[in-house]
């Protein structure tokens, strides 16, 4: 079974169960985005997680241990065309600059772990519009010298 | 005066000051973020904020008129090759259509605004070592219909 | 269900028909461009409006969720190669930093928007050919300070 | 002198005699959206609007000749990077199919074309918001048979 | 039936009947490029022109059907590999500018339109190998100004 | 001298002397296609042809030894952003199986040399608009089998 | 029959026959490399040589068809990856221009066909190590001048 | 002194003697391909072949030095724009798989060397116009196994 | 049978044996990375070990025959997406001059041999945090001169 | 002073002191790769190890200064042209899915740091010739769940 027969398997599951991901992710006792982004394919299961996941879900053990395989990942464009995807690429090609100017000024010559990693997206109430809040968090990593 | 040279002439005066971006934000009741990003020209500052920038580095009334102008903005490379860059580039290819899938989930059909948005960058203590933690915050938009 | 099982279905429909996208977007009661993006895949329709659609084209349920569902966008070429589609490109191309500096000018430092965005297709006649004229009406948003 | 040095120059007397695009479009009776092409160095001028554009500017007529002369058109990035314009690829990348589907319906198949084209840009006040109105008008071109 | 599926029966309605372009084109009273093209699916046929070239093909109402659709052109690479392809490109790499020059001192500032538009290939006797002679005929557009 | 700083100088020289390109190539008796295309770098000229072309444009010795140098060919963009030269990448991707076929059509497998090759640019006068007659003439060359 | 299906089935004959492309050449009575180009797709055959080919592989007349038809050439990626093709593709990046020079010095301004051309790969014995032997030999084209 | 700025001198110098490459060569009792490349600062020269070139020249010894170091390789485009370079390309394009599958033929599983690897380029007299014959000669490298 | 084909095949006896790739290479006699890299379709097995392959999963003879066939190698991306595998194109964009740089240094002008090269993966203990260990070990190959 | 200037000036002095990078590194108590890598730009050199650089080279204060600043990182293309840049990219085509599939046997799904990482080259006798060791040692991070 290959990541994308599993990912379709489990969205058909979760349409026909009407679980939001938040309440998958919530049963399995994860964040939301890990139990998405390991739904979607994009970062596998420890076992035990890969089974709740399925059970939660009425699937088979097969399902699980699709989860449970290590993914290649990034499968989108390099240069995204859907507009939700494109704006965090725009942040990236205006901010970017100034994350990098930001970071060595708090910790040194060193980047954010993309590995040691954690996100969480949330809703903030506003009079104005509610508003989306990102929340990216991982270990800051100095550049070694040997 | 073109940006380049504005930022040049700020990244030096800067320098000389032995100012960091955090106190020179402080010292003009900006965030360090957009403090930065308007030093490094891609964000234009309200005619007040610019003069306040240009005195605290004991810059002329030039620095602060071009700090005023309207940037061509997001010069850095599509696929940035600098470690620090890449790493928030990746983070999109991974997990952009998770946070596709959780704005949907929570927001609905649109999109999170890269332009009424704001971006934060913290230094959290972790026994394990310290992690950078970056907050975004844009305003929802909801696709129109007509 | 795929968004692209979803077009084909649709428009076979709207063939053996012989309804126009003017006259089906006038069955519903909305606009013709909205109505055709939504029918190829390119906007989620609420779920009302994909009813009637779908019984306008009398077509079953499925079509109508089909319609409700939020698309990923955005898939034609980066630089077209069909001549209609082309054309569009070179007009961005050309006066991409006119539209800049007069958006800038009438508004201040700022974008218009492209989600909350509309946009009309006309037929004016002129007795040296007919003309084609493109409305886009679209949310003008300043960049946000913090 | 270059296409390049004749902008510089437009654009440095425009800001010292503080003269917006629209007045000056005014000054020498033509639109501003084509007026600031041709100073952008989109567009040529025809020799009597160019020396107009140099007197109200306060210019030579070198100036003046340079507008005259027919550009390479079309240098920004075939994706632009920059938010404002990257909208307009966003809005073709979504909507060109759809413009093409509707200029098909009305008109038959050809195109609209780019250069027997005008474009007006108009502000449109909103209660929620003002709005940003593009209009585009381009001569339909049937494509040939023979 | 996509324009793939129709080109496929034409050209092997077109082998079997073993009838050439230049045949073909005589028999429906049109030029063999614009006919060629039609059938190769870059343009679209006039109804009556389209039932000519059905039956001339021995073909069913479907294939005329299908030749009336207004196709999504412009399949070929951007820069083909073909040899026979490729030097047209690299005609334009070496002459573009050239082209340009002339098309400017003959007509003034303006394009030669790619719609309004007709093409002719002939083959040339000459002692020291034939020749090919292609010959492009489309409408000068002069850029408007408003 | 490069071929760009030869190129400067005679286009400086034809300005000053108020030739044209039909002009120039009249008095050196040569083509206007292959004269423009030297003197913008594209081909080498013969020695006497390159003395005739100085001396018709007042220019020295230098410029003719320059105007017979050997090219790197091919400056432009890949694929062209002027209108002008884009209308012709657009003809090579819309008919460019077409002349394929019609050249195999008419001489077997080969191509149309883009070496042993002319071209001219006429204007044809036509009541609803003049227009451009390109005619490109190349030795056809059979691939060799051995 | 596709050239794509008529290669697979010369390939499936070769193997079954255990004949090298240096033994088939031979039976064909042409060299190893163009035999082995027009089996793999890349070149047509003539008729006569065609039908060698499939009879000598114990194949179809259809077979023999495929192989006469004009191919679409060049499908291999513009930078290849594969280690054998690269080193050629390496060549052509440091030994372009010296070519290019070398050329020029013996014959003039001018290039050497791809077309008129042949080629032949041989082992050279050598104590060091045997080597490949690659000779191509193609036509000189002189620029036409008009 | 740079590569570039080392050529540029050799160039001038070779122009001002009226040498050719091949006349060079022999002076330094090296190949003119190799002899040409190094000049052309595409290969470093051993210390007394860089003297050499040098005397032949009659340049100094900071020439000599800059033919001794290690150039970074390879600057010219990876697609080639003059017709010269772009037919080695092509021949790449349409010759690569039989060049690979006829190596695998004579030498098993390998590749050529292009650094262990001699190139000569030689005029061949032919009455139907002289051709250009260019022989490469590379080590035959097997693939490792470990 | 194509490598996918065989890859996939070898994949699945794999798991169901519940064999490593480091025990596969042990019952072959030979290197972990080799064996990955053939069972993977990047290398070709000699006759004996393909056998030998073959038998330690329980697969058939023409699983063995398909790991001899000479593969088209590096199917991967050019920059590739996969966390894993871009910090290793990372290394090359940051150390690839460092590397030549002491390459040049310690053996004079040329390279590492990519073909005649083994390489071992080994994991390194350390107390904060185990280590990945990559050796390359290829041939140097000091470029000719002729 | 820019890093391009720094590394012009510490090659320059290295130079003329006759240093070899490895001579250099032993002086200031690093590794040569790591050393070489901060002279030639890609990484920063603490301040102690900076000043100790200079001192080596006979250079002032402001050299040292600038190695301690933190540089934009992977200047060089994304796929090198120069061969020994090459084969590394080509390692990472043919062997990265390799690579990738024996870390994740040996320590789970995770990457290998490229910033918690050292490398280091050797010279390897031979009798065969002689050959280039590359070492590379990253740390294991691991995927986190949340």
């Amino acid at each position: 079974m290959t990541k994308a027969e599993m990912t379709a398997a489990l969205l058909a599951a979760k349409k026909k169960k009407k679980l939001t991901w938040e309440a998958l992710a919530a049963k399995v006792g994860m964040s939301p985005v890990w139990t998405t982004s390991a739904c979607l394919g994009q970062n596998s299961a420890p076992a035990d997680v890969a089974i709740k996941i399925a059970k939660a879900l009425g699937l088979t053990a097969d399902i699980a241990e699709a989860l449970t395989e290590f993914p290649m990942k990034g499968d989108t464009k390099a240069v995204p065309t859907d507009p939700v995807l494109y704006r965090f690429h725009e942040i990236n090609l205006v901010y970017g600059e100034t994350i990098k100017a930001l970071i060595a000024e708090k910790f040194g010559d060193g980047i954010m772990s993309a590995i040691d990693f954690s996100m969480h997206i949330d809703r903030v109430e506003d009079p104005k519009g509610d508003r989306v809040k990102i929340t990216m968090c991982g270990k800051f990593l100095p550049y070694k010298t040997w």
